[in-house]
């Protein structure tokens, strides 16, 4: 929990620093909100049991609620994050759990194309910088792109969904593995995947877009070109806000969400970062996955509104699980120690029957906003409570002792010198302070 | 979610202030660890539909939760806090729904008596001091004590919860009423219900506690004696801690769960506060209830230790929600507006096609840390931009215009005074941050 405060602490903090505001959705949406929307993965949804009332299921992420709560309130523009644990009927492995928590920034409201794209894009970029995993790549697409290069191959459109399913696997297994899958399973015929193969092998910088941008079969579609001038568009926009050094347009990022609309996008971490030099044989990056992504969904909203009003949305989602999972790690092999709390001082004493007097004391130094503790105990020896402040990192005792509290005295020990100053009681407070912040 | 924030904020660092650590636990746990823990409430449990592995129902508190994971983990002495929202199948009300946080901090382990007792009411009475909610008290009782009453008044120890539900109402009710209850729905002789009328309506300073240890009847019972002089070196110590000014000792009080053991407490706002003068009868303490509650329970994760291994407990739960209402009652009729962001500056121009320039500036400001925005197109009017700022509250602007451009300088507007001062790009950093902290 330590850990996962000071990640989750990082990440709000960058949501805030652009300028979201937080909401708050209910763990639980009616049944009927939640399907259709999810494609294959709808059978990992959780049900509640049937007794009496609405029909309920968990939320399986953060983005279908969000939608909803838009369409319900009848907004159409906020920029808001939502920090919230998920669920999912699957079956636990590293990094992937049946409960976990979501981190999703978004941007809804009708604006000019591609500026709140690229700022999502900044945000996931500033958020795994200043985590320092190891090195990243954010891959871009286009869902509109995508779809042209399926129908210039000459896939029929009800094919779409399965054939993005096999293409987005593309992290995971090698083309040849894809290509099999997509004529033996998906009964597509050879020189159809080949040609296929040809486009979504693609990714680079900018030059992988103008490359498109000048096929003649490419620029028969009006969805394509319109895609494709937005990805310049975001390129420049990236350009601005200094980015595109971990950008990379990778034309077989397909992403397995049914919502998406136009831009996609997927942080995942190098094999050469810091964490996966210390596996065997770099098979980190596909047990540890995405560890980012989003995308613009501009048709979701409609589908909650009695007269399908939509508000164009577009946003991300920090796999905030493998995060922890990476710096969990990190930490258990520096061998360094987290602390749990954040405790300044235990007040203590080297006699006994000093209770009393170590209540007064921790009394005040609550009062005045410090944080210190004692032991429940009446008698506790003085090393058991020397011991605690080692165990604990709590870097101050203040001891209490019949000396001291004759001449208007604590003692205040450090545990990481031994140092001991005798202080004036009025000074107490200022001198904790003092020492430690 | 504005209010909550700061609501978190301050029960959070009051935790921490005590020295307590915070853990997680999952929103479900098995059906079984539930039941038999709340009594009659067992019904308000939400359970999860049957999909194939275990029965699930989600946590209706946060205290059988932790006394499983104690269990579970072997964990004999810890103090935790935790926030987290528990599920009741309730019908909502006011500061009553089925979805609502629980804040609760707790203290496990073997120590001397009432130390960790006294220091949860402390943390009680510092919180709603905190808040600045209004007069509040916080009604202080033991299970045994209570026990006691009923055993020495003849009432058979098959009966004392259905009692003991009665009697809890009398915050709500008169003791006629619970009289009649007593006698007519509970099946008790008019003889034992008066004593332990005269039991059950005593409240105020230890006066009540000592008048109780003179009772010939109650000194036979040795339980009833050791609640008593637990809750006098509870009162010595609550004085230590000077929190006395708000404790009334009431016999009364029962509270609903069947996990208590000992010392009980539950905070009331008074009638007499601010929120409840604006009331027209005062009938808000009813309709708002108790603010806080909490008590010993050394007997609940023994049931989940194989060899039944106790590990004493006192906990205080926080009624969240409840406080939301008062305050954000009182920001309503206040008229005063809440931020919901913490933007700091809104990057904005008076002329067209300064799209890009606006993009480096804001890019620059989230680089260095500083909340800033930028409007999502390409040539919003200017008027938009600073009617945003005085909505939203940004209190500043940083202007990008041609001349400014130039001369190498940002103006920054002020929006509550409109002074306007032009600043070196390169101090705009430190400036807006001298402004806006």
């Amino acid at each position: 929990m330590a850990i996962r405060e000071s990640v989750l602490h990082t990440v709000v903090n960058c949501f805030k620093r652009h300028g979201a505001e937080t909401i708050d959705t209910p763990v639980f949406e009616l049944k009927e909100t939640l399907s259709g929307k999810y494609g294959d993965e709808s059978k990992l949804i959780y049900d509640l049991k049937d007794q009496g009332g609405e029909l309920l299921s968990l939320r399986y992420d953060l983005t279908v609620p969000f939608a909803r709560f838009l369409a319900m309130n009848k907004i159409t523009n906020i920029k808001r994050y939502q920090i919230a644990k998920v669920y999912r009927r699957d079956n636990p492995a590293r990094g992937r759990y049946r409960e976990f928590y979501q981190c999703d920034f978004d941007i809804a409201g009708h604006y000019d194309p591609m500026i709140p794209d690229a700022e999502c894009l900044k945000i996931v970029y500033e958020i795994l910088t200043e985590m320092e995993l190891g090195q990243f790549c954010i891959k871009v697409n286009d869902r509109r792109l995508l779809a042209g290069i399926l129908t210039v191959c000459g896939v029929p459109e009800t094919k779409f969904k399965t054939v993005c399913t096999s293409i987005d696997k593309l992290d995971k297994i090698s083309w040849d593995s894809v290509r099999n899958e997509l004529i033996e399973d998906k009964n597509l015929k050879p020189e159809i995947v080949d040609q296929i193969g040809e486009y979504v092998q693609l990714n680079g910088g900018i030059s992988v877009i103008d490359h498109l941008c000048t096929d003649p079969k490419l620029s028969q579609d009006n969805l394509v070109m319109e895609g494709l001038r937005d990805l310049k568009l975001l390129n420049r926009y990236l350009e601005i806000f200094g980015v595109t050094d971990k950008i990379s347009f990778d034309i077989g990022l397909a992403r397995g969400l049914d919502y998406y609309t136009g831009v996609i996008y997927e942080a995942v971490m190098l094999q050469n970062s810091e964490e996966n030099e210390s596996q065997q044989n770099g098979h980190l990056q596909e047990s540890i996955g995405s560890i980012a992504g989003g995308g613009r969904y501009d048709g979701l909203v409609g589908m909650f509104d009695s007269k399908s009003r939509n508000v164009p949305c577009v946003g991300l989602s920090i796999g905030i699980e493998r995060i922890f999972c990476i710096l969990e790690k990190r930490y258990k092999t520096s061998g360094e120690k987290i602390r749990t709390t954040e405790t300044q001082v235990l007040v203590a004493s080297a006699q006994k029957t000093f209770l009393e007097e170590k209540m007064k004391l921790v009394s005040t130094l609550w009062n005045s906003g410090i944080k210190a503790e004692i032991f429940y105990k009446e008698n506790p020896k003085f090393l058991s409570q020397l011991h605690y402040c080692e165990e604990q990192g709590i870097p101050l005792v203040a001891i209490v002792g019949e000396q001291e509290l004759k001449s208007g005295v604590v003692k205040l020990r450090v545990i990481a010198t031994r140092e001991e100053v005798e202080i004036a009681r009025e000074d107490i407070i200022e001198e904790i302070r003092r020492r430690t912040t």
